[in-house]
């Protein structure tokens, strides 16, 4: 066993430094330093990345990381939720804002402001979002009647000029972007809207199963960066059940397994599925993304 | 301001009788309590009522409970995952196991059992769901190519003769299952076989949205008992939007709000968005399911 | 393995059944289930029975259940912190109010009003207190000069006449009641005042430690029932170190184990220390005691 | 309201560059940020610093922090519990291990090895605690029987050469440890085996109330960094109650509010009862210290 040692820390170290340090730490610390193994790894051996988020993280600072992840092709696949799509692709045109978790939501929501916990977004971003959806839409229609969720987040990445934007650089470097549960968002409500008009409009889901399938079929090795839980953390585990389970796998969660939800189970539940394969190097990571995911990714990038 | 009152627990007591205690207890003893009075109201006022849970409780013992509730009609309207459908579906013909915990994952994968919390659901149950399936895809496809995921919950229904599944009675009754993330499932992947032969077999996901907003739109007041988190939640109190937030909400919930997440959203961030009216009647119980749920519900059953 | 059952449960249903019905259910329910049957045993067995709590869950409606099973010997001792005797004394005389989570801490402050959750305990209750302590800690200060945390316990629980108090019946059925640190609370504050006209009074901590030790040594066998974490819970499973760790063991808690901390470790890091037998029958069950313990202990009442 | 800025980290970035970035960015990386303001904000006032800590993070690389602290005067105060006095105390003279969070207790308690976590304390290095212990008791019973919590600290500091422990320069700076409930931990069971022996030897706690109470009422300003719950943690607040509460409090936590718990209270609910001051800067960061922590404090060292 190795020894516990204690942080050596100054001021001005660099970031990856503390990181480093933080392997011989304990805990968390120790499970994060850990992670940065796992992905060394994964980049080393030239694994298929998925990379997983919830749609509150892209209101966060982090969604530019996203990006530069995108940029600089350190992942192959994101999933995301329809709430993901649609916050990266609104601060592409008007910033979010910060407000407080404590304030009154009824006076916010006469001021016509939304809450993500601490961070606020404006209703007139909302009306921006259905200008650009509408037409958007209407291009969609008049070319193919149905689209599938990846090929609206293309679509929607050619729209944006904004290169903090992980649209904009999947879109450039043909990184597929899916979003199984795409209607449950903010732009599910504007397809609602469209359809009033646009019956024939519709969004098919089965579509990107198939090129989810083959990206997992063909690849040598897999992993995951599986940034919180719902829909997106299943979707990326659950695709490589196909190919006996992930090689390589990091969750950051705040979530517990003692409910038996998806969201709160560890990596070592989805090695009974076969979802993460039995010999993968695998951690959890508990912690809020927005401030373990700075410290897991500060050496790619 | 009302006294904090001792509880007067004796052996064989009744439920709502322990319930009705909580009222004066505390912490969130009290807020259960306040979870029955607002469901009672919208009993009362007749509420249209959303219930969503994720697919883990589907696994659990809650299962009949969803299944009475529809029977009851105490409901009218379910969102789940595509998880929630299939255990559902699948516990109709075979039952799942009860595990712990902490059981060695890698071993379970090589005796074919996948584990959810301290559920195990063996992998025969999985080609059962392959063989009913494809069957059914095949009827589909044949009437009409391409379907929704309320449409496929209802022919799903169908087939079951189980009177302890919610897909049972929900289509028994005529209450509409949705489920807008159904492709990140089991069923998912059962697409994507049958879509290898079938190319134009597709789910389109448009269409409940239109069913779904008819109903909160038509609706006097409504209602949401929302346990857990994710899609289903979200879609839910989403939906409420079009009207000016629910008039009624309980949340049942593991997750945290400080992280931003909408599964750890309290009721009361719902009210900026106006998914939850400002003037509602809501609160938000911290615990698990399967010990808040049965108390919550067990008078009205 | 036993198979998942579905709850069956009607209006008026005893807690008892439906508690029973929890422990084919999995998740928290079957682990609450679980803890019942531990308790039965315990009691089977006739072990001597340690009964940890924190302070806060005293100010609640939890707090007869605590001073009932002093009241029926179901327990041999009690391990709480200075806050569990404060509050348990006070409401002898004074009740503590319902308020909410969500008050605002400086309005309440003006007002005079301390808040624990949400719990109020206005401030003329540490008036009352205040008036008792002096008056008691001089009658010691004459009789003895020095005391110990659980002598004073008794003293405060002969001055009490309220049923409901655990302090009364422990003191009533010579039930120690053990609190390593009693200083650190609002009694601990009185002896602080009191303290500066009386220099040579004094509370030894050491002292308890040998009762405490004597009844671990003396026992047949032992269980505890460990509501919450910090210091109670650690003292309870600490001091049966000395035979070899606890045979029974159920713990309550709302801590989680990843951040290594004692609060939220669950029973078989204590095995590893043998604070917990290796062979002992011992369960952690995840939920707020407000909740959980009622249904917890309601079969023995 | 400020705008949410997103990350721009690159390789080899400097931390406090970074923990500067997480005051634009959201959820609890706002917040820490916001700590790191706070604490710049102490300094400059030079309030009188409460530094708390639960014994878990003593056995982890926090440690040296602590020291680190105390090295530079940053702190006045420190208050922690008898286990965290206990683990500086060893390490100072043999390292802990590093396991994981899933090993055998059974196994591990076979081989003699304690688990925290994922750190170990093999079984020798209680007996080396044994040894000094017994010498050092002897010899404070030899010059005055019974002594403080603080005292009893001091000595223990003047015991170690490690300038990696906080003891160590607690004692050559004068920065009074306090630790109310000392004798619930391995050391507390020492006090037991020697009073066997010597049963005129005791710890007054109420010794400490005094000197503590003194440094409140004399200070200009007072600032808690309170990491953790527990007893620790009340009596760095509850101590300020005397002056209408601490002027500057961040509370690291993984605790939660919803049970009315102290170790989950978050800093506004200690303004009810002036423990912090109602003018009072304060924050709450939700996360383990071993990542937090670093973080926040880099910069001061």
């Amino acid at each position: 066993m190795e020894k516990i040692k204690d942080f050596n820390i100054r001021k001005g170290m660099r970031t990856e430094e503390i990181v480093g340090q933080m392997g011989s730490a304990g805990f968390q610390a120790e499970r994060l330093a850990r992670g940065v193994e796992i992905i060394r790894e994964m980049r080393k051996e030239k694994a298929v990345v998925f990379l997983t988020f919830t749609a509150n993280m892209v209101a966060s600072g982090l969604r530019s990381l996203f990006a530069r992840m995108c940029e600089k092709r350190m992942v192959d696949v994101i999933i995301t939720t329809g709430g993901g799509i649609e916050h990266d692709f609104i601060r592409s045109f008007k910033p979010y804002l910060l407000g407080d978790f404590s304030l009154d939501d009824r006076v916010l929501r006469k001021k016509g402001m939304n809450r993500i916990g601490n961070i606020i977004v404006p209703n007139d971003r909302y009306v921006l979002l259905e200008r650009k959806m509408q037409k958007l839409f209407k291009r969609i229609h008049r070319e193919r009647k149905v689209t599938s969720p990846s090929e609206l987040a293309r679509e929607m990445g050619k729209l944006t000029k904004d290169r903090g934007s992980f649209l904009y650089w999947a879109e450039r470097n043909r990184i597929p972007v899916f979003s199984p549960g795409i209607t449950d968002s903010a732009i599910g409500l504007q397809t609602y809207f469209f359809k009033q008009d646009h019956p024939d409009f519709g969004i098919d889901v089965t579509g990107d199963m198939k090129d989810l399938a083959n990206i997992v079929l063909n690849a040598g090795k897999t992993g995951g960066i599986i940034l919180g839980g719902g829909i997106s953390k299943h979707h990326a585990i659950g695709a490589n059940i196909v190919r006996e389970g992930m090689d390589y796998a990091v969750y950051v969660t705040t979530s517990q397994p003692w409910d038996g939800s998806l969201s709160g189970a560890r990596t070592n539940e989805a090695v009974s599925w076969g979802k993460i394969n039995k010999r993968a190097n695998h951690i959890t990571i508990d912690g809020d993304a927005t401030i373990v995911f700075p410290l897991l990714i500060s050496e790619f990038l």
